[in-house]
């Protein structure tokens, strides 16, 4: 029986191994997440990201606890900083979510931010889809919200939260309107800190310079208290909305055509790349290019397209 | 005359134009980039990385000086980061380079660390190509140390600077490998601050725990207070000898041959990307491909290796 049969009859060891196949860049995860996609599209897929030390480890596990009181079955996919400087801390709260850890319903998966082949949103996109395979019905997945990497990733989910945190006050004038784009719901969270409704009402200000039309999606901006388990009920409440807006208003198909683009071309370039390399590799034309260089007597550029017109079909 | 032509003749606005153009991906600047490969390879590529807050910008800037002192001339790109999260800080202390905005010998250029078309690193890599060949002796790359862009960014310089600050005492047991195999200098800015000392030796213990050959570059770790200008001199004397150790152990070949298949590469990805996805997108099959994800009927996997085998010559 192949690693994807496995998955679908529910052998939740045959999951795990898949996705580290994934990791490895092995071969054969490729069949099987081909096996696995006429099974995807089912789970809704929420999005977490905010500031290093804005508790989005805690809100994930009690957002994932009350789905489970709502007998949902959640997937976990939590990014791993192991950035030189950020690294540790998050591996720590990572231990919490251990109250989980003997419930068949809560499958948690961390992925690291180093050496992913392909690059470290498609290895989410994977991760997400097995676990939406395997019958998953909500499937978080949390990030740090550090660069473009990070925006990719949360832009594989249909809900995507922003988590703030009190004391940013002063410089959230200096945030950009990035952050705006990418949340559907905003989340003060450690609301019981001083300036907590000032950050709050700041960013509801800001939100309100959007202009929307009829019939959109306006984000709220929310308060938890992660550690306390409050506000949760009401947080997991309107992301609920959210996922009922995007069906109601159709809003999920572009949002669905938008995800399959994306995949696809990723695949596409990863592909591409690694087969005409591959070919340059083994009949030492880049080997040959590579000694131009060194010398500057060839340009990259040019050898570049020089590949292009040799290798690709008129 | 061409961009480059002007470039070459010491056209400071055309350097500029040449700069917007890499970053709105206008297709011109390829071969202005192509005419400009010849003329580079001469600068020494500083790489400045380390968390927020300790004091890149300014030690950016008075590693400058100082290299204007010794005559020479210095470009300086500096990586912005625009997320949400970080944004607005550093654009303040970028303010503070206002010192050498009139000195001809002083060229900065900040990237967004949004929106690049084939990768941050790709065009870091190119405006640090543009400032080579503009004669700059020195260019300083420098960019917060969070994530894998960044890590590769780094990967672009000969001599790669990690800036770390006092009061992450209790946090270093804590840093990954990573930043160990980085660093060829390590530096504790701020070192008025209280734990300046013992995360200065912590660090020098972690990196006597590698094993060195014979003849091998042993980091060391050095101590600053940008701000007041202290150390700066012993720092860029020590960057020279680490460039100086590039050179005489014929290291800085292996370092050549490494940056140049990494610019080849990511080239060549990007290319074969547009070129196929271009195609694709106009002949309808794209559209077809995505309709059969939408359904369910066609998965990613192998509609992928069906492009492979229709678009490459066998």
């Amino acid at each position: 029986m192949s690693l994807s049969q496995s998955i679908l009859s529910g052998d939740i060891r045959a999951a795990a191994r898949l996705m580290r196949n994934i990791d490895d860049n092995i071969p054969s995860s490729r069949s099987d997440l081909q096996e696995l996609f006429p099974h995807t599209g089912k789970a809704f897929l929420i999005g977490i990201t905010g500031p290093p030390g804005a508790g989005k480890s805690t809100l994930v596990d009690q957002v994932t606890a009350a789905y489970r009181k709502r007998g949902k079955r959640v997937g976990v996919v939590a990014i791993d900083p192991t950035s030189p400087f950020t690294g540790g801390a998050i591996l720590g709260d990572r231990i919490r979510m251990n109250r989980h850890a003997n419930d068949e319903g809560v499958f948690i998966r961390s992925l690291a931010t180093r050496g992913h082949m392909g690059g470290l949103s498609r290895s989410t996109a994977d991760v997400a889809n097995v676990m939406d395979a395997m019958g998953m019905d909500v499937v978080i997945i949390e990030t740090v919200g550090v660069g473009q990497d990070e925006v990719d990733i949360v832009r594989l989910a249909h809900t995507t939260l922003v988590v703030m945190v009190p004391g940013m006050g002063d410089d959230i004038q200096a945030i950009k309107a990035g952050i705006l784009e990418i949340g559907d719901l905003f989340v003060v969270n450690k609301a019981d800190r001083d300036g907590a409704d000032r950050t709050a009402r700041e960013l509801s200000m800001m939100l309100e310079m959007n202009r929307y039309a009829e019939g959109d999606w306006r984000p709220p901006v929310l308060m938890t208290e992660a550690q306390r388990n409050v506000g949760i009920e009401e947080l997991v409440e309107t992301m609920e909305s959210h996922h009922h807006w995007l069906v109601n208003s159709g809003e999920i198909h572009r949002l669905h055509e938008e995800k399959n683009r994306a995949l696809f071309q990723t695949l596409l370039k990863e592909r591409l790349f690694a087969e005409v390399n591959g070919r340059i590799s083994d009949d030492g034309r880049l080997a040959e290019i590579l000694d131009g260089m060194l010398t500057r007597k060839q340009d990259p550029y040019s050898s570049v397209e020089r590949i292009l017109a040799e290798r690709l079909n008129a």
